[in-house]
């Protein structure tokens, strides 16, 4: 059972058909739910899916809505049933995971913390990257979903919290980078360089990132169609920091890359793709950027 | 000619000779210059070297100490021979470039703006990346240097201050990701992850960059012996944004990996390895890194 038929959540649930697996998908989006149904997903009222489910994969933006679906009107903890096992793929605070695996437990239920990293295009493919913590009967009774769904799957230690941690250290690194991306393109073009070339020379020096060569190709394109939006990064570097404040740990970079991500979402940028960050250095500087 | 002889020069002269080249070095330390004289290089007064060679390689610290050697007390540019190449390895301003380029072009010597990327072990294998610009002639007299000590040369056009332009790019993110690797490194070890583990799976995911992967195993060893140093990337993202704010062009996450290499240098460890940037994450956050 898949909650969530996403970009992520979408892939997952199909890449779970491929691999033979008896898949009903979930979407507030009747659009979603039906194309899904259309390609072989279970037809089945949701409580009826949850109890018969041995595993509910939640694919939803955050921990509010995680928590929803779990506890919520209708929440799908009381319908499942002892020794099945809630797969948690959303970006969350690590204290919200281990909270939700001890609530989960007095009913007998596993929770996998599975955080998952790899983009829309390899969530399809079936080759996602897993940063899953568990116990070992989570994991056990996980199998057969991450086999489907993952390429690479770090086993993080036995407790839920652990693999949150590592993906919200990964959305520090990812928000930061793509800013940066940003920032050095269009300083680029300050300089009389176009994107094209910073693109070019830069993939091949130490200046690299994953996702400079992932985004910057969008800039040079001058297409912003979302495979990940601005708003995604809003949200997720508001975790980051929100669990660092907590831990008082100071993270001025995060900072910074957040408040370009929050200006290009007040300028009207938050459903374009996260490379339209670009536009908020562009138009401080007076730039035009490829395709405006 | 190489005047310069630290990490870089020192493996660039080497790389030279290796290549069969007729080779001076010079070096403000004697120790350095002597040791290159020991293993081939030709030893004459630096006047006399310059008025022979047909391309000088310049791999000096910065725009000041470049202009010092050119037209400072006993410059080489008063004795260089019209039609030789003068090789500028420093990162320096764009403008600072085409003024230099065009002061030489008075005596009728040639130009090449060629920073360098790639760090000191690669520049000791002729392996270096070099992102250049100039005149075709500048081009053809550098071209036996470029062969020795080059793995990869960009031809950035004809116009010095193109190659400046992208090495300055490549600073800003090289400076910004070290700063980025320092604060996830640390960050989740405030979440109970140790440094070998985030190395180990971000490496595999989305918030991998070149430096990420370069500088962290520094910072997992415990080992700040100085490669690239805390200080380097004070001047170069300096240089930043200086160039930056000469376009009006507002680089918040330079500015703030900037004031983090400030804080490690005041800190006292500006001569350290620049993974040494996570000890001010540390000491703010009362964390212990690995060989503390």
């Amino acid at each position: 059972m898949v909650i969530g038929l996403g970009s992520m959540g979408g892939g997952i649930a199909r890449s779970m058909l491929r691999a033979g697996l008896k898949v009903a998908g979930y979407d507030v989006s009747d659009e979603l739910q039906d194309a899904f149904r259309a390609e072989g997903g279970t037809d089945l009222p949701r409580p009826q899916a949850a109890t018969q489910a041995a595993a509910v994969v939640c694919v939803v933006v955050n921990a509010q809505q995680t928590d929803s679906v779990l506890f919520g009107d209708d929440g799908l903890a009381a319908h499942m049933q002892p020794g099945s096992v809630f797969v948690s793929c959303a970006t969350v605070p690590p204290e919200f995971a281990r909270a939700t695996a001890a609530r989960l437990a007095q009913s007998g239920i596993e929770y996998l913390d599975a955080p998952i990293s790899g983009g829309s295009a390899r969530a399809g493919e079936g080759r996602l990257t897993v940063m899953a913590s568990g116990s070992a009967a989570a994991f056990e009774r996980a199998a057969p979903v991450l086999d489907a769904m993952a390429e690479k799957v770090f086993r993080l230690g036995d407790e839920a919290g652990r693999g949150s941690a590592l993906k919200v250290v990964n959305q520090l690194l990812a928000g930061v980078h793509i800013a940066a991306a940003a920032e050095a393109v269009t300083f680029g073009m300050t300089q009389g360089i176009d994107p094209a070339t910073t693109l070019e020379v830069i993939s091949e020096c130490a200046g690299a990132s994953w996702m400079f060569g992932n985004r910057v190709p969008h800039i040079v394109a001058g297409d912003y169609t979302a495979h990940s939006a601005v708003d995604i990064f809003v949200k997720d570097l508001d975790i980051v920091l929100d669990v660092a404040h907590r831990a008082r740990f100071s993270a001025p970079l995060t900072a910074a890359a957040l408040q370009q991500f929050v200006a290009a979402s007040g300028a009207g940028f938050g459903r374009e793709d996260d490379a339209a960050v670009a536009k908020i250095y562009a138009r401080n500087a007076g730039l035009k950027l490829p395709g405006d």
